[in-house]
Formats: C-alpha cells, sequence, structure tokens
C-alpha cells in the first residue's frame, strides 16, 4: 500500500521548503533560480493544507540558502517554513522572514517612477511586514501586497 | 530501504510526461499552463538520463491532455514520452510529434515581422521536422531550433 500523501518522496541532502501557498510555488522557484539549477529538483503543487487551503512544496538536493536567498521568498510566500535535510534527516527549520529592505524581485508601482523607466534596479524600504508595504526608495510611493508584480 | 531512483511518486489518474530535456522543463510547464493547474502536480528535474543526459519529468493528476496540446510540447522537447495513468496502471503510451503547423507558442526570428511589430499572433509551417525549421505565414523568414524563443 503506498502512502499516498507522499507523492515527492524524500532527499539525502538539501532543502526542503515547504508550505508555500500554491499560487507562489513558481514565483518561489523563479526568485531561486531553480528553473535553471542543475542539481535535482523535485516540486509538487496543489497539495491539500490545512492552513493554506492548497500548497506547494519544493526539495532541492545538495543546496543550502543563505539567509538572504531565503528572506526574499518571504515577499510571496511568507508562511514558508525550510527543512535544513542531512543524510534523510531534518537538522534544521527555518522560518522565512520578511527582510527590512528589498533590492531588485519586485516592481516599483509608480509607472512613472525611474525604475520603471531606466536601469535602475529597485529598492524599497519594508514599512509593514504584517500587511506588506514597501516604500520605493527613489519616489516613495508605496507598493502593497495587492499590486506585487515581480521583475 | 528506499527507492533513490523513484524522487516523484506515483498517481492513480492522470498524465506523466517523462524524458523531457532538463533545460525545457520549464518551457513545457509554461506551455501546457502547468503554473496555473489547481490538480495535484509534482515536477523532478535533473535526474540522471542515459539519452538525454539529464532529465525532467511532470505528473500531473486527473489531466488527459488533448493530442494539439501534447504536440506543441515537441517543439521544445521532442524526446518526451507520455504515460496515462488509470487507477495506477499506464493504459496508454504516446510520443510526443512535431506538428505541421505551429500557431503561437514560438516568436519569429525576424524583429521586421508584424508579429513584433502589431498585435498578431505567430504562424508557421513547419518545413523541417528532424532540424526543425519553421516558415512564419506572414514574412516568410525561418525560425530555427537555435533561434527559439518563446512568446
Amino acid at each position: 500500500m503506498k502512502d499516498k500523501q507522499l507523492s515527492v518522496t524524500a532527499i539525502k541532502e538539501g532543502t526542503v521548503i515547504d508550505h508555500i501557498p500554491s499560487e507562489s510555488l513558481f514565483k518561489v522557484i523563479s526568485i531561486l533560480g531553480l528553473d535553471t539549477l542543475e542539481t535535482l529538483v523535485t516540486f509538487g503543487n496543489s497539495f491539500e493544507s490545512k492552513k493554506l487551503g492548497k500548497k506547494g512544496i519544493i526539495k532541492v538536493s545538495d543546496v543550502f540558502f543563505s539567509t538572504e536567498d531565503i528572506n526574499k521568498i518571504a515577499l510571496v510566500a511568507p508562511s514558508a517554513k525550510l527543512n535544513i535535510i542531512r543524510n534523510y534527516e531534518v537538522v534544521e527549520k527555518v522560518k522565512v522572514e520578511i527582510p527590512d529592505k528589498v533590492q531588485g524581485i519586485i516592481k516599483c508601482v509608480n509607472p512613472k517612477c525611474i525604475t520603471n523607466n531606466e536601469v535602475v534596479s529597485t529598492k524599497f524600504q519594508v514599512i509593514s511586514k504584517n500587511d506588506l508595504q514597501l516604500k520605493c526608495h527613489y519616489c516613495e510611493k508605496i507598493t502593497t501586497k495587492d499590486n506585487l508584480d515581480m521583475i
């Protein structure tokens, strides 16, 4: 009898990112550059989740992310949790945290902002982590969760 | 003892797409619209493959694609093979085939082509399936495997 829950199986060494909202799975993949990685990566999407409704899981063999990289995904998947795996065992659990500053990744909501018109990468100060408000360093307009567009 | 090969496990009903060249996995996902699907989808990339070097696998629960949709992925993954699954058993195997005509999906190589300058979707006749040559319906320029860009 197969375990029907276990649709993406164990990895030996690496990182498991769990509790990703389904609609953000491919954004997380893009932020972490997993689409160009040459090590073994497995993803699953639309698993049933009590908390999230539907969730995605990512398992990346032999890769351990920096805290900086991991916190970037908090913008699209604040509920995400990481398990660090060594020899098939979880040796560490990490919660993602929305960083204080965000560079790149997100577009400024203001179409007249210099970052939307010149080759200048975006830069924000996070002024609210709860409902995600990003204040643009250049034009000072506020980009929120509802108008979050990735670059 | 776990089967280390089996990093993406069985599905009950649906479609397994195997033998996708690793670098094309995300293109296949995009062509088939799997990034917006609400049924269970699992992917694996960078599995060792004797034929392809590295390959990707996609398993989509409860979805059975039309021949037309399937043949679209032949442009980026001509080696792909599909297994149709019913009650955990493979009931049919399908090879992808490069279609005779291609609409959308691919950009025309010619920057002056109307499809690159107006809201006109691309349309090609496939004049060689072996080395993939697509003749534009509008400007008659040939787009080849080496300059294949997705829309």
